[in-house]
């Protein structure tokens, strides 16, 4: 063992802990409390796991669970950006890129490349493997929601065409879900949990 | 997609979230609060990806994610056994085999099968991917107690030999690992954070 090497991993392992400390808009299940990152991401990889039969495309499944597994990790540093702040969402890119040389660059050389490039193939949204991994990041909080009678919609006043923008890219990770969400956030407008902005 | 199997997958995700109210008796680094299964779980199944170079033999990492992720997920019901809880490890295995039926039960037939086999596979601790994600059980608590000058060893009054036993079984999953766990406890011992039985 090379324990100059072992210590860079260790440092990084350790940094990682800080993202169960980084608390998202979500909720669990049950009204439960706020959701954190990293039971965020491990949700994310198990239901990717379970459910990678409603892919479109084939997917290394080993490749969509470190994705997701770390997908959320620049919030470290970065802070979490709900979804629908628009505010928040300007200035995302530029405070992940940071984040991201930081919090990776306390690996050896060799790892910091490849996280990082795992990374940003998760963020570029282009092969079927990060493709997926985004459905599950829309999927996961949808879940948690569609039991709590969409109480995170109805808390931030969400209108359905912002949910649907952002619904509707996961359809390039799985359509069978995508369309299954789409049948249940009807059922939500109808029930006043999503502001219904289409007329 | 047939529906009523995916209402089951649906139904295994959503019982799944439970896992992230269970608490363990390790806490988090800079003394953070107590950790909870799911985080634990993201935890190692991201030190696994991360470590896959120290394991004894070649290993399956997706296989060893999964295992990782699903671990502990019996303790929904069975709740978690403290490591050094004699009293409580006597009536573990059974509590858990009841649960074990009732949360995999939620799965469609096939995926029942899959989990229950992947969740046997870690308990029988036989097969590389087990002896790592075992391996992974054991550091993982191991790097947090350390980075917090060992207070949950003191909390708990754990001594040296109790901890050995445990640590050595990672020896079967990565003798690396194991070697520098076992030099760290040794400091332990110096420190007065874990008690010296041995003399």
């Amino acid at each position: 063992m090379d324990r100059e090497r072992f210590a860079k991993q260790i440092s990084f392992i350790l940094e990682a802990d800080q993202e169960k400390n980084i608390m998202r808009q979500t909720h669990l299940s049950n009204h439960g409390r706020n959701e954190n990152d990293a039971e965020h991401a491990w949700h994310m990889a198990l239901m990717a796991y379970l459910l990678k039969e409603y892919a479109n495309e084939d997917i290394d499944i080993s490749k969509v669970m470190i994705m997701c597994l770390i997908h959320d990790i620049v919030e470290i540093d970065a802070g979490d950006t709900y979804a629908y702040d628009a505010e928040g969402l300007k200035t995302q890119k530029e405070r992940e890129e940071k984040a991201k040389e930081r919090i990776f660059g306390l690996l050896p050389d060799d790892q910091k490349e490849m996280m990082t490039a795992l990374f940003d193939e998760f963020e570029a949204f282009e092969t079927p493997e990060s493709c997926f991994a985004h459905a599950m990041d829309n999927f996961q909080p949808f879940l948690l929601n569609d039991s709590n009678e969409g109480g995170d919609w109805q808390e931030h006043g969400v209108s359905i065409s912002q949910v649907l923008r952002r619904q509707t890219q996961s359809a390039k990770g799985s359509k069978e879900i995508t369309d299954y969400v789409l049948e249940k956030l009807e059922e939500h407008v109808e029930k006043g949990h999503i502001k219904d902005d289409r007329k």
